[in-house]
């Protein structure tokens, strides 16, 4: 074949304005000649390629908690769970980005809903995963064999390229939200997937409080030495929300026994690190869980790279570039790149507020390409 | 404001198909809720999004030299170098990706053309870049206020953040490509961007044959201690042909002695490296040239992640997915994600088939994501 | 001065030998000539420097930990606790190693004894050390101002520089191990030591259950962000012996289970490792648990690099090179390196025998050299 | 056996002192007890064994070259070279360490000399080497069958494990420096050995200029891909003294131009590095070369560790804590660990003074306890 039977999808128009060459018969002439090529000047892109720091498509935008639960009910009612769809998971679609099923440029986040018997069939992909309870239990997620509970608080990594199905083995249904890197592997084009056995055996169908995983790595500080190495992603398939709650408890409790033990002034956080290396669970994606006292506020801050909120408990308030919500308990919530973000907490009440994070901070540590701002943004 | 205000772009249609829910009235409910509250199901999206292996958006395609130089030659009569533009660079645009200057879905690919006398001002950008000279000379590209010279067959890296301006010295024009990672940093929002100097100074103006960086890092195997380490980007600004042209033919005529030297026979490669650490020049992009002995091939390999080549010197035949080009001096072709490549060198004349290549890779090695499959891909 | 006025210890002796050359008048000579300029053949020493596989000077031997608490109790009514003497710690000598208080070429092991009431003063050192508790509670030790209480089964590590004193909170003496790397740095010469407060402060005085470092530091895969990096020494003061006890008894549990969870069958063993990064909890130091099943035996190991071991619980018997002896509670012996190693957990009494074992294995590591053969050493 | 059966080595003796005990009947027969069970205390020995900073049993001390030179040519009329002795090598015997050839306590340097058609038989061991040449030339060390040519200014790294034979293919003798890592292999107990073949074949005693590992591993920034990952030693096995000069020069030359190049002003140094990663070139041990301009000094330094030097070329004067020679061509002398360090140029002559360095520091690096200090000692 020759290059010219390629339809150019190039449009370029030559308009008057700074930095741009005048237009002229000769600039259209060159124009239609970069058409017929599949060429771009950089001149008439730069402004959007390459801005003085990140200018997301991706929209602060909140999705209330009691709307996602209603909808996931009706699309429990009515949509099957079963090979091929996979899974009955609705994912957040970021306002700027076009219609996709992308939270951020980065980052997939959805609730997924299993009714009572149900089984979601097992399947691996190099999409790494996680699950966050915010309320609810009963369903436990299979990991290469191994049932792993979960309960209102929990958090699941879920690896990639590790065979996984979820069943439900309570009356009620359940819901919880689902963490992926799929807007990122599309965009870099970097998917496997491959199809599990329909149902897990009935063996892995048994309900233990506690996963293998969780008697072999789950213990602080120790290593077992039977284990291999694992360097790209956590071998602790959960994470109890009774150690995160009690982390974050000690040190507001420090904290107001005077040591250094918080972020800034009743803000304490967590992250979720693998425990054979002390990074971050899954490649591509940070975890932490935050707690802010009653009546104090996080410092702003801004990176580079996109997050995911779910308030785990609490209200407060959360102000995001130009927008602020009232928020409660469920509520998600995205901070596109490079936004300012500051969270509070009520004054009112006696609980903390509490959030759950989640971000694409490891894929640009990895890079050597992360930056933060802290404090004053003026 | 409130979440309603914004109006959706999420766009969702029932239709009978295998995984798929019943089209039904419920079902068209649902989806109008979805839409309403900016969520998109995963079972309509998964074979999109998690095909069982990457399938890439981007096509291979092919660029011929003597058009991409002819057109840059018509943008060097008529279109200035400045402030705002920054650049005489026009960019590959792959024919898969909607008409943006995108080569591949990560990398960015120009022909950069600078008049005699000209100056491209200086600026830095977190984005990082490479030139690679198929031919010409007479341009010096300041880095850091270090002239650095560039000819035929350098390759010069150009990492992120340090300021950077071009001027030919010369009394002709002179063409070289640019690659950078424009195009994951848009996806990934991960940009910043800052003006320098509109001219650079006299003393910057020289034209010595070795750069300052060449005479403390290019000796080989040989750390000067006065220098700091430079983990995330190589400090050697130039790498010069006589070296790349030397290991290819020691490779060669090593494995003629019978040594093991070569990836295949009769294909030799070196990559460009960080001599402070032996890693890729760039966080983000791996630089390699490739040497196919008269009437050898390489085997087919297929590797996550895109590339971009060019033909350095010799003719030869390339096969990239279903694609077939005989390929000289100067043309430029793109292989996309999971695509088969394979290269031949005509069998007659004398000249070796060399071919620049550049990708993506260390992305996907830092994240744990990378795959590559050679040899028989039955 | 000149180099000859320097009285020469170099003793040289011409021997007919295989490989030596030949005795005679010439050689005679020649080995003066040597000795007068401080020089030494190869050819006279390679035997005992370059040994076909390491001939450990150290040799296998046990202490009773009866002996060990009678003579530490007696030197506690005699030998006062305080600057100068800085700890009332005695050390094991290896008997191949000339009297010095080494247990190995590179490990000290001492067992140290605080009377009711004591306080041994603040020092600090880069002299990696960890206390581990076979019997007894009652002393908290105090890092760099946060008191770590000791109880039986718990593990301190004590990262060398930082400031650290002990004080006895209880009516009775307690004993208990310190292990540190005092030979290897002697050897080496790269020891500093500082002097700290004579007393610590009131505050530091109090006995708290549990310390800060493990407020912050000992939950499972949860890192508090605010805390700094710690790349060569953990931040977890303290490893308590009921996390240890069901890490081992999981990792038995789940072999009854039909699990792979155990070095080899009735064998368990976890290893203390930094929670920031997963490695050893000392740069120089490995510290491990391993409990072994009534009846059941290790497989037979040698290693490059010493370790000591101290019986934390039951009855067995151990095999070490050409040694054999049965162990009680808190004998402790020494591997030597490269020496066949094995235990035996007695077949009789419910218990099983849990050792506490630390090793040098980090230095050789870290320096590419460790090798280690497991099983069958015909 | 029982533990009593050992005859002890411990010998204690209660003497009046500050920090320690009292002398009295009960603390003689403590010391009597602990002799007998083989223990000794911390608090007679802590001044030897943890000083306030590293006090070096290894004394300065230097080695005329033409002493050297003088005895090894004597060795090389009577001491035949062959298996079983292996080397003509005659090492530094350091006169605080007790007669051992052990320059340093970590570090063996030794002259090397091989008569006219001889062959050193094949080995290899686990120990670090490599050899520097300081005058002469002929012999090709054959390393995994690649012979590597030796001259004046050559640096020849050999890294543990690899068969090597030399020989001298000249009508002259010649001779060259050892540098090994035995003492501390010897200290740490971690040395394997085996013999090779008695004669390397006829294809392996060809004389090329260039050895194969350098056409593969020589380009400068450069990796050869057909090549595995070295992380634990160079690839790299002659770094040449063209190259070495060259780096020094420029370095000088660049100060001379008023950039930033030198260590200290006139004070040139490079590093000898693995290119596979930037990083030392043996696991154990650094080497670098330095070059001091006429008339100028370094400035003093100490630093954690010992070295070895031997002057390259050139004229001057060394001060080694309170040592000071004047030195030339081959001259080798020793610092010792945390010894003030200095070396001046000869103010007359055009020459500068090059000085050959190696030492122990990446021991100290990977283990987390390097230390230095540069500049005013007061």
């Amino acid at each position: 074949m020759t290059v010219d039977t390629v339809p150019s999808p190039v449009r370029l128009k030559a308009v008057a304005a700074k930095g741009q060459p005048d237009p002229s018969p000769a600039l259209e002439q060159l124009y239609r000649g970069f058409e017929r090529e599949l060429l771009v000047p950089l001149w008439t892109e730069i402004g959007d390629l390459m801005p003085q720091s990140p200018r997301s498509k991706a929209m602060p935008h909140l999705w209330r908690w009691d709307r996602l639960v209603e909808l996931a009910g009706e699309a429990g009612r009515i949509v099957p769970v079963g090979r091929g769809g996979e899974r009955r998971a609705i994912a957040l679609a970021n306002p700027g980005l076009g219609g996709k099923p992308f939270a951020t440029p980065t980052l997939w986040a959805a609730i997924q809903y299993l009714m009572p018997g149900e089984n979601a069939p097992e399947h691996r992909h190099t999409q790494h995963a996680f699950r966050f309870v915010v309320e609810g239990e009963g369903v436990w997620t299979v990991v290469n064999g191994d049932p792993v509970r979960m309960s209102r608080g929990d958090f699941l990594p879920q690896a990639g390229w590790n065979w996984h199905a979820h069943h439900n083995a309570a009356s009620a249904p359940m819901a919880w939200i689902d963490g992926l890197d799929i807007p990122f592997s599309y965009y870099t084009e970097s998917q496997f997937f491959e199809f599990g056995r329909e149902r897990i055996g009935t063996t892995e169908m048994t309900t233990p409080e506690i996963s293998r995983s969780e008697r072999l790595w789950g213990h602080p500080g120790l290593r077992p030495l039977s284990q291999p190495d694992a360097p790209s992603a956590t071998p602790l398939l959960a994470y109890r929300w009774v150690d995160t709650d009690r982390a974050l408890a000690d040190q507001l409790a420090l904290e107001e026994e005077g040591h250094a033990a918080t972020l800034s002034p009743g803000h304490a956080a967590v992250r979720f690190t693998n425990p054979s290396n002390g990074r971050d669970v899954l490649p591509t994606i940070r975890t932490e869980m935050h707690r802010i006292r009653r009546g104090a506020s996080t410092v702003t801050q801004r990176e580079v790279g996109s997050s995911v909120y779910q308030v785990f408990e609490g209200t407060g308030s959360v102000t995001v570039g130009d927008k602020q919500w009232a928020v409660r308990r469920g509520d998600m919530f995205v901070v596109p790149s490079w936004t300012p973000f500051t969270a509070q907490c009520d004054a009112t009440g006696d609980a903390t507020l509490d959030l759950f994070r989640f971000s694409d901070a490891p894929i640009f540590e990895a890079l050597h390409a992360h930056r933060a701002h802290s404090g004053d943004l003026a």
